[in-house]
């Protein structure tokens, strides 16, 4: 591979191809299913439970952040989508859009934190795809990874399921993965230190899910685009309940509040990708609260609220209590405040 | 929804994509995983057999064209690629990453043949994701397909499966879509007539494992990007096995070859979206071809080869004897005569 850039070639289908996957993905992700580089792959073995699906294209810009990239993000983001499920990730699929002209060291980078990602969460690439569009048609890269994985027996999960008098949960600071996309991306002229909270969540839903095993988790829900609002807002919708959540319960980073009020954004819309906000019974919320505690990726967890019966207009809602003493409505994100987060 | 075209809101993971969302694609696809709006779709029902798991980017260029569009390519591609391993296709996803400004009745229409394609095949689409991309960062819509399907017991299909005496088949006119595709973009000044070959193959392969049962069907391949030649290459080197194809027995469309002949093309290395190249045990060929035939998509079925011992360097090939009884060597595809075919 003597070119330093992805050409067109490399899209073919043919030689160029087979030569781009070999020396840039399957080095660095070889398993016995890549490898066989058939249509789609087989999984050995029957399966058991029910089969989770997922999808999720990332087109995150910039392709490189404080605290990962485009590759760890999309192998993160899929397995947290289906563990929100309560399912255990099985196997992901890698489907890659190129820009011709990106740079073949840029590529491996992204190749390699995939495959770090990958084996870190114990969650194999087993089929891929490589497409390359003429320069101008694309941004550097673009990544969808789907994944699938298995519901064990017995469990029932769903954002519909929160019921008055649950305890709402969230597994850490929240917007960490917004704010450090929109620094490094602003060029501001000083170094923020927040990083992107990336991580995957499987591990720690599956550790939930055993402490508190008779269905007192009620759901989880992982706060990407629109944020933890937009993920509680959905909630209270889908379950017509109002969640009541304190502001000052809410685990924020202050360097992530300095930066919100430079650029007047609200921490509460701003993307995560390695938290989860989870409903419990109210029985088993310090169990719950107790068991993220004791893992790295939940250690900063908190109990932020809780659910309330609709009794009137305006129906199902999240109200915030605020600093000073006071509730306001939160609604969903209606806009975009920041494209191209994930 | 007002504006007439994609907006970066529309992204967002908001109010707007959820609109986006709504109105235009859980109007058309609506079933009862997709409608939950769920981070990854848990599918009823246990599963038995072994998981077949594939993904496809779609970056085709144009988005629309004589016989299909990006929608309907993509449903069949999938289902396809499934359909190669032995596998019954359960369920696709949705990946799409939409260019800022593009026209919302544009996509309407890909929604709409997206739907039809999924319910004609009936293979329903059971979690999706929407990105948006600002304006000149993609190139209108690019769209990944994954999807699941279930190996029955007692299959093994694999490139590496063809045996000396066993006999090579096509299903079909060769290069159509790469022809229409060409075409249309070329802005030829005559309309070629040509259509896209576009269409799903799985009924076709389980027609044919049904008839020939016993592992005489070694394997599947659909030649899309790279065409038949590729695909006849790959097999050759996985089976280490001299494939010897008859050019006279390949069938393929006075137009297309006119159309190669006008641009300086080989058909071989055409792309195919509606076809698949099969090897089957002699004992098994003539009931296969019958069996072909028999249905709309198999109906210009034909055996073109048949696998040969290799007995001397250079190894496992391809050869060919031409119209005019020579024998040249066919190698796979090197560079790309046309990008963005799929």
């Amino acid at each position: 591979m003597k070119a330093s850039r992805v050409l067109i070639d490399h899209g073919s289908g043919g030689l160029a191809t087979k030569e781009l996957i070999e020396k840039i993905f399957l080095k660095r992700l070889s398993n016995r299913y890549l490898s066989r580089l058939e249509d789609s792959a087989v999984l050995d073995g029957k399966s058991s439970g029910r089969i989770a699906l997922t999808t999720d294209s990332y087109v995150v810009d910039p392709i490189f952040f404080p605290g990962g990239d485009i590759g760890s993000l999309s192998v993160h983001g899929t397995i947290n989508d289906l563990a929100m499920q309560g399912a255990r990730p099985v196997a992901l699929t890698l489907g890659l859009i190129l820009e011709e002209g990106l740079l073949m060291e840029e590529l491996e980078q992204v190749a390699t934190s995939i495959a770090s990602a990958s084996l870190d969460a114990g969650v194999p690439v087993v089929t891929a795809d490589t497409k390359v569009v003429p320069c101008g048609k694309a941004d550097k890269i673009f990544i969808n990874t789907s994944g699938i994985g298995m519901v064990p027996e017995g469990i029932s999960l769903g954002a519909d399921r929160a019921r008055p008098g649950d305890v709402v949960l969230v597994s850490g600071f929240i917007g960490d993965h917004g704010a450090a996309i929109m620094t490094s991306r602003a060029n501001l002229s000083f170094s923020s230190g927040i990083n992107s909270d990336s991580a995957p969540l499987h591990r720690l839903v599956e550790r939930l899910l055993d402490r508190c095993p008779g269905n007192e988790m009620r759901l989880f829900r992982d706060p990407t685009r629109g944020g933890l609002a937009t993920v509680l807002n959905e909630i209270a919708q889908a379950s017509r309940v109002r969640i009541a959540i304190d502001e000052g319960a809410i685990p924020v980073r202050a360097e992530v509040i300095s930066i919100c009020e430079l650029l007047g954004l609200d921490p509460l819309y701003l993307a995560n990708e390695g938290k989860l906000v989870t409903v419990a019974a109210r029985e088993c919320a310090d169990q719950a609260l107790e068991a993220m505690k004791e893992t790295e990726e939940g250690k900063h967890a908190a109990i932020i609220g809780e659910i309330m019966e609709v009794k009137k207009a305006p129906g199902p809602r999240v109200t915030i209590k605020t600093g000073i003493g006071g509730t306001r409505i939160v609604s969903m994100l209606a806009g975009e405040p920041l494209p191209r987060i994930c």
